[in-house]
């Protein structure tokens, strides 16, 4: 018999050569039924691989992220089965898994396969699946291994196994065909129900740009077609989000090929909603007891010399700036930290100062290569709602709560509700790799990980996540189409203190050093907005829309009653623009829909005999006809609901 | 018989060989008695030179610059001959007139003068003064120049007067002292009344490192004791306000040696008063139509390849950075008006859209050479008021006028009263050293004429001074120690719409192109802070106040008393602080004067019994106990006072 320890704790006895799908049938048919794939001791399993000693199995569903590798891993081999039958002579090379769905990478030979042969490739796949075949792994040896690839001329195969131990390699079989395979597969084809193929694009061999390019495959499949189709349509929704697109027709930004790539230029409306978002964290900041500064866009090269960074990626970064006279050098800041450094060393603190909370939104400058830019999810420079908090050892446990409270109140009111946390910790077996005592180091992150529970916070712990400098906590968003971003981070720091010898007099008289704290509830300006826009399609809450209503005169006759109108919202702080065309109502009603204004107030005739605008609400509808006095009401108590005091 | 036209164009005839001081005293004696310079057909003549062609003569008093000009510099004459009797062998270089009184470089030989020798050369300069001896020039050959100092040993001299012409040189005489002198002095050393020698320097013979040191004396004299008092009250002043050394005393910037330079970190309450600053423009900006724009601090070559930035700056900025990959090259953006072209060009626009107005608080860098740097009134990053107006041939006029009043409004609400205008216009005898159509210059010149004159600003036209892309306005302030300073500017621009290739389509259906304005109220903000801080020696108008009022407690007795202010005292938005210490009311509101908070409140017993403070106000003294309701009356009238509407 063997002991099966299981995630919960509990241990079983099995028979020796037990299956997960064994051990899943123990605790209940539906269970084993739903396995489809398993990790033993930490390695990834078939669901049929029989167990020969005690360990720990963790058995996973089409509902975890291993569950669903394994179910596009395996689509993977489908995938490439069809094509050897349909395009025969092409060369296989590897067909991974990967976030939404898997890739294969064929060198087509004389064969050309675009996105218009995907339909007959589906077909072919699905008929396969429907074959309802086991995959079968074993082992087999490399002499073995080379001599099937080497018989099909395969010499991309030829090579990956070239670079495996003897005795390391596995082939996995199902139906007729036969692949190169690690492992990690669900029982069978039958249960691949749905298949798309998204795309085609180059790939070279192994990527590098000087060997063969291959043609890559993307698709995605699930167990039920309804999912299928759910996808589909997430997809579409996910490109009428695109931050890049939604930026170009709400002109909140633009990008200039003079100015420079991931550079972005802050349109008229977009710097108004930033400075909003700005606005909106410093007054909860302030109450928080942060103090805004001011700090140069660059530092002597030294600066960084001293703060660590140049050592790390002086090399990948923007190189640095000569003068020309006198041999100076400067760089372009990535992070702000080294100057609020310099900023607390300006002159020296006693304890009981402590802590000072600076903040900054500061913009920085990181190189990225050209191809790695996207929209303002990744840019060449971006501004941080930066802070950094100096405070004793003694303190942390309540500014990392404060930080927590600011961070919530700040998702809060921009409409994430769905988050979850990471808390990063050092891993206890190498110290070394360090700074800082360890009694500070479980003072921090004993001060997160109480934090974090008593924040209620939805958290994961990653020992040997941390940094090298000190532990953190990351928070993930997930938004309205159901994907995770990484938004706001709270990271204690004992690393930087030390490099740039900050210290307070204590209580007793002695110099010590305190302990910093980076955090950035949105992250970056640029991210965060991109984020928003997507997750918001542009309907942002109505305290930050960049134009709250749209007054839209039925004809020329009522223009200067709308900016009678107009005139009053102003007076209640309600941002309104005007819609005086010689156009139909139904028009300019469908473009103020487009360009998602929440209110539209039409005024005409009946309007202004009785002084009051008729109110639409964008994609609601008709609101009825109310006094602007109401419609301030009305704006006053959609914001106050989504925009609470700190 | 000569014609002489006087500056008022009046013309008047005198027998030839008449002297200035003849033609002043045609006017009247007063004027004789006053005349201490004169220039003749725009070149410097002595007062006593005889006059012996038709010309136009500009006679000049102490009151005015010339004057001044001329009387320190013969009182370098006079300094010389002090020095030469009291250290014999001493070697005379040069000893011109500065803005603010003279400087003589000499060559001490074996003598070392210092401050302490100051009082015996001022007692022997005055001795010399009241001598009533007249100055006067002669014409001297080259040879007998140069064997004149050749006896003397004065290889300075000999080198000064080797590259003379011969036939342009000259020596003046006083006493028994002569030098080698071009001319323009006054005609006696008798009105030479007050003699004050302000320090010592090293300089090198002719500003070159690699030749000898010479010590530098620098003086100031005046027509009358009283002055030289008033002047050296003055200095004692500007020290005190000097703002580098108020800037540290309020904890308002720092710099920092590690990050560099010329680079200022804004401390807490420096950030937030530039912070009050910048949304007190923002405000009215906003009501002037302006749109707030973001933009990089870096941009590609290119782009100031276009602006032709690059090629009139590039060579003296902080030198290309490069990328480690792709070899991209981008440059610290030393102006914002390339970045705000390509916002204005990220879409095409109608004449009936125009203007634009992009405004940013941009920050902008700028190499300097260490030497040159001062405090916040010459650094090397800084954060100009920028916007710049895109605007069509036809709104000049009122774009102009609108800027005027938007820069009169910053003026008035920041305690500046005293302030003179420049327009610079374009030298009509060469019309090949500009940039745009005759016609838009002329329509750009009147508009700022007008706008100018309309606006009631006391202004000078400078003729050839415009650039030459535009005219353009520059506003001059004195601060309240009489100094100038050059703030505000407006400039009319042809050449960058030029380049950029900026157009709208007018109401003809045709492409134009549109004029831009650049224009900063502030100018930098660091410079405008530099100049508030000496203008005001840091009592800055209420609103703008760091710390507006500073709650000092009797004794610990009345701590909780003192928070309920403070906590009231929020609720009316005033930033106020406590002193809880231990320590005499006297020491505290000594300190708190000291630190130049506008009001103190004191609370103790009575004042906890009667709910009020006992307010005392900086520099004036008590003004009784009033309620805080009141208290905060009082500095709401106080703020609108100054603070008024746009």
């Amino acid at each position: 018999m063997i002991e099966i320890t299981l995630p919960d704790g509990s241990v079983k006895e099995f028979p020796e050569n037990s299956t997960p799908i064994d051990v899943a049938r123990s605790i209940s048919e539906g269970l084993a039924r739903n396995v489809i794939s398993a990790s033993f001791n930490g390695t990834t399993v078939e669901t049929g691989t029989p167990l020969s000693t005690d360990g720990n199995l963790v058995l996973y569903t089409w509902s975890s992220d291993e569950g669903k590798k394994a179910f596009w891993h395996s689509t993977a081999h489908v995938l490439a089965q069809a094509l050897e039958e349909l395009y025969p002579g092409i060369k296989l090379t590897i067909g991974p898994a990967i976030d939404n769905g898997f890739y294969y990478d064929v060198d087509p030979g004389d064969h050309t396969i675009s996105e218009k042969d995907f339909p007959a490739i589906e077909k072919k796949m699905l008929g396969i699946a429907r074959g309802k075949h086991d995959y079968n792994m074993r082992a087999v040896s490399k002499a073995e291994a080379l001599d099937y690839y080497k018989k099909q001329g395969n010499e991309y195969k030829v090579e990956l196994i070239e670079n495996l131990e003897d005795g390391t390699i596995t082939f996995c079989d199902h139906d007729t065909f036969t692949d190169l395979c690690r492992g990690g597969h669900i029982p069978n084809t039958g249960i691949i129900k749905a298949v798309k193929l998204l795309n085609t694009a180059g790939a070279y061999w192994r990527g590098d740009e000087h060997k063969t390019q291959l043609t890559r495959i993307y698709g995605i499949s699930f167990p039920k077609q309804k999912e299928l189709n759910e996808y589909l349509q997430l997809l579409e929704e996910a490109k009428k989000r695109d931050h890049r697109k939604l930026g170009k027709e709400l002109e909140l930004f633009a990008f200039s090929q003079k100015v420079g790539q991931g550079l972005p230029l802050w349109l008229p409306k977009g710097a108004a909603l930033r400075e909003r978002l700005e606005n909106f964290l410093k007054k909860a900041q302030k109450k928080a007891g942060y103090e805004q500064v001011v700090s140069p866009h660059i530092g002597q090269k030294e600066l960084y010399v001293t703060s660590g960074h140049y050592a790390k990626y002086g090399a990948d970064s923007f190189q640095p700036i000569h003068t020309p006279h006198e041999g100076e050098e400067f760089l372009l800041k990535p992070m702000n930290c080294p100057h609020h450094c310099e900023i607390y060393n300006a002159r020296s603190w006693s304890y009981k100062e402590l802590p000072k909370r600076y903040a900054e939104f500061g913009t920085v400058y990181r190189y990225e290569q050209s191809g790695e830019l996207h929209g303002l999810t990744r840019v060449r420079g971006f501004t941080q709602d930066d802070a950094h908090i100096f405070c004793t050892p003694d303190q942390l446990d309540e500014e990392f709560r404060n930080v927590i409270d600011l961070v919530l109140y700040v998702f809060g009111s921009l409409g994430f509700e769905n988050f979850t946390a990471q808390v990063s910790l050092r891993d206890p077996e190498t110290p070394d790799k360090y700074i800082g005592s360890n009694e500070n180091w479980e003072k921090a992150e004993s001060a997160i990980i109480n934090a974090a529970k008593e924040k209620g916070l939805n958290y994961v712990i990653e020992t040997g996540e941390a940094a090298f400098y000190g532990p953190k906590l990351d928070f993930m968003v997930k938004d309205a189409l159901g994907r995770s971003w990484q938004l706001g981070t709270i990271q204690v720091d004992y690393n930087l203190p030390e490099r740039f010898d900050l210290t307070y007099k204590g209580s007793d008289n002695e110099m010590h050093r305190p302990v910093m704290i980076h955090r950035a509830p949105f992250g970056s300006m640029e991210r965060f907005v991109a984020i928003l826009l997507e997750h918001t399609a542009g309907n942002f809450p109505l305290w930050l829309m960049p134009d709250q209503a749209i007054i839209l005169s039925i004809s020329e006759k009522y223009e200067k009653y709308a900016e009678k109108v107009l005139n009053s919202l102003e007076n209640y702080e309600i941002r309104a623009l005007t819609d005086h065309r010689n156009e139909t109502i139904g028009k300019k009603i469908r473009e103020a829909e487009m360009k998602k204004i929440p209110y539209m107030l039409i005024v005409g005739e009946n309007e202004e005999k009785e002084g009051t605008v008729s109110v639409r609400k964008h994609g609601e509808g008709d609101l009825g006809s109310i006094s602007t006095k109401a419609f301030a009401k009305i704006v006053e108590e959609e914001i106050s609901r989504t925009l609470k005091q700190f």
